[in-house]
């Protein structure tokens, strides 16, 4: 469609108005489902509009409620994977359009985070939602006393006066320990990201409590590398090297579970008949492309976002909750932990 | 940061002059670069904004110029592969935060497109980027007659006389060939994906012209199949069984190029000693976990992005640029296509 001319302009309320035959209090009416009119009167004016292709202006709505019913997105994200799904679930809780969401990605740069916060203050958004992509937390945005909420997703906020959505890292490493021991495992050894990365801690700590659960030990140490196939490969060769005996694995992400399931392979075992292999993140691409297709921990990432943007909603509407609110996460189980 | 109580309120002009003790109009004047001041008055005042944390509306800005320095990004994308690079892209012409994009994802809904559209409508956008996810022609906007300039990027618009930027796909097919041309290989073959798609047979035409320009021609029939390592790996064993002679693989996409690496080796091929792979995509989680990492052809879906947001702020601005925009590829050379 090539843009229209200059003498073209959107059609206007009176437009509407002038072609109903009403007065433009009542096709204002007519349009607002507000007022006392006859249905027949509503209808005339609701054709008319049709007809012209008339769109209400938001600014009006904004100026009855002191709301622009618009949100500030603020993430950074190299590949879409974490920011993609908090998006879908945050869209989904604005309500189909309601609300829409200005999307700012800061590629990690404080400067510009800053800039980018300036500018959705100057459009006067109803609150802002930050969208981590690592499970530390961060620091709070500044704000400039802007009295303006503010909702972390993912990476929570180092203020606890903030509100938070998180992921229950650790009870995802336990729903799968759980799937493991339940499945007939009992050798489970566990490869992971870097140390002291804080998804890397809260899931070994999830893992030592499940095994003690079941009465059983890790086998050997966490083994603490990068998140990579290529760690992933290497870990799978010292492992079965060091414990010939494992019978399952579980892994920190699932990159680093797709170079486990190769390095095992080529190690001479089958997965899942002589080891099982679970992994954490349940991102289509890898998980569906590994060989056999990978059992996951999914972070539930649409929920993070779903629950992020109604706690926006409510924080805009009623009342700030502070604190940390944690999604449970969600095994996705696939052919690599089907049972020996 | 908590939430200031219901007392707080933001700063306006007023306080500002108030507090610079001058006049609200010298304010406005310090805070816009506007007017003859004296250095110190000006200094005053911005110190004053500064200490009370004063964001100046846009809502000033949008009467003054009749803009709302905003557009709508629609999308949809699964994996975040496509859209990313089209907004980082975007986002840098459209000028770090100056004007500020609206992100709806419409998960291939024709229904929740047509409800975002009229949601941006009504809001006023200065105009609309459609970033598609494949490379086959889109119907246009329903724009119900608003006069906002739609630039059309990656699928471009069935229409003609509207605004598109795609990337130059046969091009891209161009480069591969060239490069394994240059580096020694002679006995080529082509995998990719399903028969009659857009960008399959785009590459196709690339790939002939190419080696008929070298005087070669290509290894069998192109292999049609789907974008999945699955059938990269199927097609690696058979195409080794009919052509023992292959020298050099070149596949429609980074997954099937990572599936043909892994189904050459599993068929005793070296690669690249033996036989040499060129991918599409580079996609950073596919490409570099290629075993070898994979050469391959960019689509430039940044450039992409940032075209369109230079050509839509110049429909804004000035003037419609209807018709197609083809932004080349670029080859990233990685091991698997070091010469034999």
């Amino acid at each position: 469609m090539a843009v229209p001319g200059k003498t073209s302009r959107r059609a206007g309320i009176a437009d509407v108005a002038r072609l109903a035959g009403v007065s433009i209090g009542t096709a204002s009416k007519a349009l607002n489902d507000r007022g006392q009119l006859r249905d027949e009167t509503r209808a005339r004016v609701q054709a008319a509009a049709e007809q012209l292709g008339f769109i209400p202006s938001s600014v009006a709505t904004s100026l009855l409620t002191g709301r622009t019913f618009t949100v500030g997105l603020i993430m950074t994200d190299h590949h879409g994977r974490f920011s993609l799904p908090i998006l879908h679930g945050a869209e989904d809780a604005l309500g189909w359009a309601e609300t829409l969401a200005f999307v700012c990605d800061t590629r990690d740069d404080p400067i510009r985070e800053q800039h980018y916060v300036r500018s959705l203050l100057s459009r006067r958004v109803d609150g802002i939602i930050v969208a981590g992509r690592r499970a530390e937390a961060r620091p709070p945005l500044v704000l400039q006393r802007a009295p303006v909420p503010v909702v972390y997703a993912f990476a929570r906020s180092a203020d606890d006066a903030d509100c938070s959505v998180v992921t229950d890292e650790a009870g995802g490493a336990v729903m799968a320990i759980d799937h493991l021991v339940r499945t007939g495992r009992r050798r489970i050894a566990h490869v992971t990201g870097p140390h002291g990365h804080a998804s890397a801690i809260a899931r070994v700590a999830g893992v030592h409590e499940s095994l003690a659960a079941a009465g059983l030990s890790l086998v050997g140490e966490p083994w603490y590398g990068g998140w990579s196939e290529v760690w992933g490969r290497f870990a799978a060769a010292a492992l079965t090297r060091e414990h010939p005996d494992v019978d399952a694995v579980f892994c920190g992400s699932d990159t680093i579970a797709r170079g486990v399931a190769d390095g095992l392979r080529e190690a001479g075992r089958r997965v899942p008949e002589d080891v099982a292999i679970v992994g954490v993140d349940n991102w289509a691409p890898v998980a569906e492309e590994c060989r056999p297709p990978l059992t996951s921990v999914d972070l539930n990432l649409r929920e993070v976002g779903h629950r992020a943007g109604r706690l926006l909603l409510q924080a805009i509407e009623s009342g700030h909750t502070p604190g940390v609110h944690a999604v449970p996460c969600q095994l996705v189980v696939r052919a690599s932990s089907a049972p020996a």
